[in-house]
Formats: structure tokens, sequence, C-alpha cells
């Protein structure tokens, strides 16, 4: 089988196997922090995806958030980047609003994105290239947007006077309105669809992007640091993705003048 | 026909009217402000609504947010108070993630709530003592959290050095995490189900929170404005509503310390 089609079935049975767990009892842990959560859920979702590929692909690369691959550092070959449950938070408080997200790449290159919202059932899917996909809707070309008439993505814990929070603040009061899901891979694709304009954080891990940001290329979307710099999937960064008006502004007008501050921030980073 | 029954099958009704409108081209208007924007298909839903009724029950009064019955005050007798659609913004911007929302008192008192979310066909509806429903579905009755362990709604808008923002940034900090849907009765129906712990907001109009707070009550939820006075359908107000557990948080350590400052902008609110 080719190996989208291969991946695309994989990420539905990774959901099917997902609801049906969520009958059962959810062990919650706490990672980095007491708001960092990780269930038996994510770790088992992870699980299965590594050893089905393996299984298939035994040369693979396979980075997960839950553990798989974080000492991958050479991108010969095909690399998957995994995040088993994107919107962790979402998943134990609300049960739904989450994804699987897979990004896949050859040499270093993208080759296929898969967002899959699970309780939805809504799979956001592209090969690079080849366009992208809302379920079987081919998604149009995003359109340009200026910031004062634009719905944008931004967590309002970023607001709640954090360092970052002065070069935040002036691109929410500029926007029409801003919202916040809880899923960085949801509102990449939200992106991808024009729900959002777009979507700012100031870090994310490669699993929490990689897949979005295939899909969000395919329709003309930009996805960037904080410094204007591509991200890659071999370290964590902050996040700009928007369409190409938007993504333009919020770098020229909102992020350059304070390139000062964010410059060393960004060399810590990438270290 | 009951009345509960008939303003069920009339809520449905109403929203297969929207959603065969989307399908047509949309006319944009804007209100007070460029954000604040209303569309024909706001304006039509209303008035739909608004000639149901009247046809079916002469004598009951209606409010609507798009110019029915701005001058009611007496809420003698049974008074409806109707947003034709609760997250306009999402509607034009997103074409999904809106409500029908509907309030009906009898008396003053609560009757009956509908918050309808048309583009996912859930109907969330309460009849004053009998419970609350997502669909056919019961909810049960909400449970308290700590604000530490809780997901709360708010708008990032109100974090942007705004002059309430002293006051809504130590919230979002100390919650687990925001989030943000751009609909205030679908927010507040989130905190009937237990997706939302609280949702806070400095002002909403009678029909954007008449229908869930009447849905919210009937889980335990508590709804008042900033200063802890319970909202009324006569005039705009400042929103907290939660858990009991949660809202008692919220205002005890901090609304209370800001009561100086908060009592005033009220005083205004209810002129």
């Amino acid at each position: 089988m080719h190996l989208y089609d291969y991946a695309k079935q994989l990420v539905l049975e990774a959901g099917n196997h997902l609801r049906k767990m969520m009958s059962e009892a959810i062990d919650i842990e706490t990672k980095s922090n007491p708001n960092d959560l990780v269930t038996n859920v994510d770790k088992a979702v992870e699980q299965f995806l590594f050893d089905e590929i393996k299984t298939t692909y035994p040369n693979h690369q396979i980075i997960g958030e839950e553990g798989h691959g974080h000492d991958v550092h050479d991108l010969k070959g095909t690399v998957w980047v995994i995040d088993p449950i994107d919107g962790t938070l979402n998943f134990v408080h609300q049960s739904e609003n989450f994804a699987i997200s897979i990004g896949i790449f050859k040499d270093g290159k993208p080759y296929a994105g898969f967002v899959y919202d699970v309780m939805a059932d809504t799979l956001y899917h592209a090969k690079a290239g080849f366009g992208a996909y809302k379920n079987e809707r081919l998604l149009e070309p995003i359109k340009d947007t200026q910031l004062a008439q634009s719905v944008i993505g931004m967590n309002p814990n970023w607001l709640a006077a954090k360092k970052i929070t002065p070069v935040l603040a002036p691109i929410v009061s500029e926007s029409r309105t801003a919202r916040a899901y809880g899923s960085a891979a949801l509102e990449i694709v939200y992106v991808a669809t024009g729900q959002l304009a777009a979507y700012i954080t100031p870090r994310l891990q490669p699993w929490d992007f990689a897949g979005g940001m295939i899909i969000l290329h395919e329709v003309g979307g930009v996805a960037t640091n904080f410094m204007g710099d591509p991200l890659t999937i071999t370290h964590p960064d902050s996040v700009v993705v928007g369409n190409q008006a938007v993504h333009k502004t919020i770098m020229k007008q909102y992020m350059q003048p304070h390139h000062d501050f964010l410059a060393p921030w960004h060399t810590n980073y990438r270290s």
C-alpha cells in the first residue's frame, strides 16, 4: 500500500482505539508541571502507532510526544512525528476537542500531514504538493486578511502577566477578536480552513505542529517562529501561523520591534 | 401544545431556516463598532421567531437582540428573550460555533431555556425544575472544582490592556488553563456540561445569557455579576458563571478585593 494511504488508514484506526478506551477509567499523571497532564490513553495510542509503523516499516524513525525517538536528530530516510493526543487538557476535561497529529518527513522534507479531530470524526490531511483536505473536501487556498478584520487564535494564559504579554497583547487588541481552543494541531488546521486568520503561541514542540504545518502549506499558509525563521522538527519553537498578509503584518509590526527581546530567548529554544 | 414543547420545536425550525440561508449570500453590516456585526440572517431568524410566537401567542412579549422589545420593562406575563445568532463573528468567519438562544420567563421567573448549536445540531434545553438536557441526555449536577484544576472560559480581548485586565488576569493565571469560543450562550452551557468550570466576561446583554442561565441553574451552577448580584433580563451586566466552589473562589478571592473599582462601574451598567 502507498505510504500516504497507509498513514491515513492508521490514524483513523488509532482514533477508533482511542474512542473505545474512553469508555474505560482514565489514569491521569502530571509531567513537567501540575497542568502538564498525560494519561494512559496518550501512552497507549502512541504505543499502538509505534508498533504498527515499526511492524510495517522497520526502517522508519518515529518521534512521539510520549517518549519515542526524542534522540532522533538525523532526518535521513522517513521520519514520523506523532502527537497521540494533542490537547490532553481538553481530552481530560471535555472528552472532545483533541486531535491525533502526524507529520511524515522524507529526508527532512515534508511528505504528508494528518490532524484527526477524533470525537468530531474529522480528518484534515495533505500530501505535500497535492492539496489539503477536510475529510474528502479539497480545501481552497486561504485568503489574505487584514489583522483588524481577523479572528486570531491565542491562549489567554499568554496575556496574564507573562514576560511575553507586552509582545502579544497589542496583536489581540488590533485583531477583530480572539479564540482559544486548546489544541495547537487543531488551531493550525483552523488557519488552513480560514476559520482563524492566524494562530500565535510562544512555545510548541515539533509533534504539536508537524502535521498541521504540512496541511497549512498546501493552502498557502505561512508558519514561522517569532523571529521569522522556518519551523523544524528537531526542536521546540515559538509559532506564528497565518495567511500570508496577516502573517506579514504580525511579523513586521508586532514581532520585529521586539527583536532584541526575542532573539536571546530563541537562542535558548534552539540550544 | 405545551409551551415548552412548542418552543423546543420552534428553535429547531429556526435552525433549519438558518442553515438554508447559509447557502445564499450573506449581507454583513456593522452596529456599535467595526467588530460588532449583524447580518441579514440574524435579522431574518429573529423576525421568523417573532412572527411565529406572535401568531401563536399574541399576548407574549418578546425581547430580541436585533431590535424587538428593547422597551420591555414590565415582566408580567410571558416574556421571551431571544438571540437569533449568539456568536455572530463565528457565524461570519467560521460558519459554525454559533447558537440560537432563547430564555422564556413567566412573571419574571425562569420558565425554560434553549441554546441550539445550529451546525453541530446540538440542543441544550431545560424547563425550570425539571432538569437540563443535551439533546435527549439528562445532564448530571455539575461537580465542584478548585480553580487551580479548572479550565475556564475568558476571551483574550479582556486581557489585552483593558481597564478590567488587572481584575481578570490573576484568575487566568491561577486556573489550569483558559478557553475562548466566541459565543456566550455556548460558553454558559459548557459550564453546565462541566466542559468549562467557569465563564467570565465583563459585559453581556440579557439575550446572551437568558437561555443559558436557565439551563445552568438546573445542574446547580451559579450565575451572578462581578459584584455577586443575580443577573436580570432587564439590563446588561458583567457575568461570572461557574460551579458553586469555583464561583465562590472567584468572587471571594478575585472580585471582592476590587469592590471599590467594580461598584461604580456596575452602577452605570444598571442605569
